[in-house]
């Protein structure tokens, strides 16, 4: 089964207490489609400009990841500059050049629309919708935002939620969109707009998932490096759907098993910049982590 | 078995978003030996004042805790007074009245020298020394500490450690004690110290637990209503010492078994203020959740 990606592929400038990278690969639909791509074929749309290095787009390719949707039109690519100080769970961003994301429209190529999985990354939500109306009945639907379109279009975002299965948010966005300080409250009052199920991501406390029938709660997984947080919620986006349309299943202990998927994929992502970390990743690695979740978890 | 515990018994106003106490029971060997007395035979050991209330002390021996060592001296008994905002894992003490507490020497009845597992609350490091020196051999020595102590008697306080099994901090206490941000690093520098185990507790976040063969990681409980923390940590060694020594093993398994018990105790606390939830908890309520604790994370 197949994973559709919408999101932004960015060229990423990053400080960290660590170190620092400068215009390197990044964007939400890369760090997600590479995740993805360990379990799952990953169709990608987005766009980049004329000056996008083209052995970025041979990376993706190397991946299984389909770039007939990655459109390259003139001008300059997407580029996000941020840092981090020694609380590695908030990003600071000194520069946002939307440059050609600016016009963004996503237009799903044929072949993209029978994908069966489908996540929607942090784009304007009226955007996410179109996608919607391109694609032709997906099996999960998963959902991700930011402030800024919680506060500026909270009409739009809430009648794309409407359509979705799963969102996906932070702890802050989470508080901000139900407007409630309570985290179990605030996943109620999410679900009460249309998503049968919201995942709150906490950073290194881990994830928290709700649905009707209970919740599911996953610590992070203790790291002795973390050294750039960028992307992280994307790849665990990215493991959690990917290894679900691995699976081709939506029961929920594989849909649980997924979040623990996506943790994993996330916790190797932090541990250096950009998505290197995920370039000379085995599945051995992810199988060898997914056990370590386990034992450390287990009771 | 029994377990002692030396610590402070309070008398507490605590002020939330959602409400105000004057004047309740409190202070951690109340918070610790509460909860440990679903499980185990309680003895105690703190000082309060002539104008400490008979109900309380009532109310502990109601709870099979031996107060024979809560010694009642010319005076005011501690006060402490504090308050949260809508982020209630920080504490803010607006008044600390140590009362007869400072001049507190734990004089350990000859009753209690045999217990065999021992909680030293968050006193004065060389207080909580004089107690190992009074202690006959006890199998398990838990310790708890604050920044107070790090910052101002870190020799002492490493002195001590070096008598303890286990020590328990929170995760700022974590870090400053190991002057190291990453609590993997650190807890790994506090066990060089001396103790075998390190637990890490971060509040909502849940706990880390540490040790030579590797960690074990619980989230918290993702509770609807918390009204009041203070306690949490204490509510937290007591349920996880109490059950221990109910257990009377020291294997992985009941260790990992304890500290779910101990998360249990404290999610309930902070449910009310004081102990007051704790009053009317039976083993039924705590078992219950005990197994929505599994059914929430198991994967």
């Amino acid at each position: 089964m197949s994973v559709l990606v919408v999101g932004s592929v960015a060229l990423d400038t990053v400080k960290t207490p660590f170190g620092e990278a400068r215009e390197v690969l990044g964007g939400s639909a890369t760090f997600f489609g590479v995740s993805a791509s360990f379990f799952s074929h990953v169709n990608l749309v987005a766009v980049v400009g004329t000056d996008f290095p083209e052995q970025h787009i041979d990376f993706l390719r190397s991946r299984d990841i389909d770039t007939r949707g990655l459109k390259r039109v003139e001008g300059q690519t997407f580029r996000w500059e941020g840092y981090y100080e020694y609380d590695l769970n908030e990003a600071h961003t000194s520069d946002t050049r939307l440059n050609v994301f600016q016009d963004f429209e996503p237009d799903i190529p044929d072949e993209y629309r029978r994908s069966e999985f489908v996540f929607l990354a942090n784009i304007d939500p009226e955007l996410q919708r179109s996608v919607l109306e391109q694609v032709e009945r997906p099996r999960l639907v998963v959902c991700d935002t930011m402030n800024f379109w919680i506060e500026n279009k909270r009409e739009q975002l809430k009648r794309t939620m409407a359509g979705v299965d799963v969102m996906m948010l932070n702890e802050a966005e989470a508080r901000e969109l139900a407007e409630e300080p309570n985290l179990v409250m605030a996943a109620r009052k999410i679900m009460s707009m249309g998503p049968r199920r919201v995942i709150i991501k906490k950073g290194e406390h881990g994830v928290l998932m709700f649905c009707d029938s209970g919740y599911f709660v996953l610590p992070g997984f203790p790291l002795e490096s973390v050294f750039d947080p960028t992307g992280a919620g994307d790849s665990f986006g990215g493991g959690f759907l990917g290894s679900l349309a691995g699976a081709g299943s939506l029961d929920e202990p594989d849909i649980r098993k997924s979040v623990v998927y996506g943790s994993v994929l996330a916790s190797f992502n932090v541990e250096s910049f950009s998505c290197e970390r995920l370039k000379d990743l085995t599945m051995e690695d992810i199988e060898c982590r997914y056990q370590d979740f386990l034992r450390i978890t287990r009771f």
